[in-house]
């Protein structure tokens, strides 16, 4: 059993998270803004904030274990701690914990100059940022030279990435259907991180350490 | 001036192909079932059919150049003939002559095995086979275990693959525009199979040629 | 408050249901496969399944009150059951309870008869039946000559229509987002049946009874 | 034979229109910026520009036939002179000569008000203008509250008009495969126009005048 330690616990992730555990994980502790429930862990998998990141790095070396960030806007100084932090411990840091979007990355930078791109994100009316950060992601890893950010309805995030060629074109689209797929990405990387030495890791590390994709991924 | 001999001229799309010459290509001479109208030629392209394979190795041999297959359908006698052909010319044939589908194809190849995965092939409804030779490609590059033919309109091709993953889906889609663009890319092959030695290449040899994508396609 | 009676409360929809309920409901009774927890109602939504149609019409009798009908697959006898109960109460029977594909098969049926149609409806792979009752409606509304299924992922349920025409195709896509959806659409019927006089009701009766869309929908 | 006069016959739709003429239309004149070519004529079609506008309509009174507006951009004194024109003939404008387009109108009035209502419109990197004039009809027709323009590779035209309910989104998309669909757009609305009394006629007065869609539009 993975002992799981959830920072960010009374958030809208961290509470997937802690209602999507599978079998082979259980919940040790839990951190959210006003306290935190220390307990011997195998993995911290924090939700929380990037303000919250000296807090979290000074858990991981209370806890002794590895770390999953998977929140985005830390200072310099922040990325400082961590940076240091993972000369101790296996840390994973990515802005977006969904294996379809880091593999979508990878498409995108296949075709990166093939022609002109633009991209297309879709997200609920709710979402106060835009374009949204993995639309960001995606347009370093394409090249694409705009973002169109629509806001409706209750689209939990859809991302359209359109490469022109001449007479043709390719179109690369992700779609997340529930907000457990961010947990369980997140809980994906934190089984594969226990077993890592010490050092600094990105979502890309996890999927490219695996030799065929279906050993850590597989349709149920 | 690069001399290319149109093989099949007559057809749909060779009668493309010989209004589509760019800059550097001039007709230099052309065959249709009924007569062959020999040139000297740096290149051929046949766009003609499979029942024309051994006269097209025959003109190759004759004018002692490169020959570009964009036909289908051989039998085992046809792709010995074009093996045998190889091993004295540069030989490209490809059942795609564009370059999007053959992106597309490494594309789909990185996301094998990922999950389920289902292809939806779209054309016009004069046809004739489905699925489409270029689904049946996409299908083994990507293991797919369906395709869905859908025969309606005017569409030149679109060719969808779908990759379900847990709560998460990832699409691919090429849509062609304009039925130059296989007589585009035949082109584009060409030009780089003439300075190729003998051998049987495929188009992604000639896609994989390319140090980065913008040397052999920009958008215009 | 509308005190409303979920049949079918230990169903997944039942249990959407009672945890979607608006500030104007509140549950007064409910029933399962093994009990009925009868209590005065002001309308029953139904989402157990067609075998409970005898029991449902009799609760309808004894609360006197509306009864929305959520369940497919009746038989012809329930389907008199059903009848004779309108000619009691207000009853309001649906295949399908989103607004979304109501008003989707309005427009497959402006766009009945331009051209060849078919439609592919993609839902999660646990989805027993294919097609889809939805994709069978929209079949009817639309003229549609085939229908392809697709199942991967846990896709919740997404339905395209594709009308071709010459040299143009215009393609209707409903995407459900959440299984909220139903729960809310059924709600949504039930507020407007209770003031209805008895009778036998369609959704779509429910829809055109509003004179513009935004009084029965709107964006929050 | 209708004998059908091209206004604007050097552009490229005006080509594009010589070319398309069905079995029962013969070309009886021709005008472009520098000569017009009077003949007798049942009809006249105009791909020109608003500029003409004048001319047209003087020739429409020469030669005493209806006439077919294609072009956009009128000055408020060329709305006039068309007024006054269809008070002796038959006159039909129109920003859009696609049926699709026209019907998908329709469609988004049907929608207009469920929620909130994006368009994303795709055209080739040569269209000038942004957003395309298609895409401001279907603003108004949907009560959308904003355009995204994407231009790349040799898209023709594609219009998408997304609407945002609670937890669904229905999506209508329009694809034009080839330039002659505008082309028979016009010729289609010529062969009705011929038929009616004088009076100012839309696109759409032409499509409602049929009893069903497959009267004006069938599939080849």
């Amino acid at each position: 059993m993975i002992r799981v330690f959830i920072f960010g616990i009374s958030g809208k992730m961290g509470q997937i998270l802690a209602h999507s555990l599978p079998d082979d994980f259980v919940l040790s502790g839990c951190a959210s803004s006003s306290r935190i429930d220390e307990a011997p862990s195998d993995v911290i998998i924090d939700f929380s904030s990037a303000a919250a990141t000296e807090k979290v790095v000074a858990l991981a070396d209370k806890l002794n274990c590895p770390l999953v960030i998977a929140t985005t806007g830390q200072s310099a100084e922040d990325e400082q701690l961590i940076k240091d932090c993972s000369k101790r411990h296996a840390v994973l840091k990515s802005g977006n914990m969904s294996v379809g979007i880091n593999l979508m990355l990878k498409l995108c930078d296949t075709l990166k100059g093939v022609g002109k791109c633009e991209i297309v994100e879709t997200h609920h009316t709710k979402k106060k940022d835009a374009p949204s950060g993995t639309a960001l992601m995606l347009k370093d890893a394409s090249g694409a030279n705009e973002i169109h950010s629509i806001r409706l309805s209750d689209v939990i995030g859809e991302h359209q990435v359109v490469f022109g060629m001449e007479n043709e074109i390719i179109t690369i689209t992700h779609t997340a259907l529930d907000r457990r797929l961010f947990a369980e990405g997140a809980l994906k990387a934190a089984r594969w991180l226990i077993n890592q030495p010490y050092g600094l890791y990105s979502f890309d590390d996890f999927l490219t350490s695996k030799k065929h994709p279906s050993l850590f991924h597989s349709e149920r």
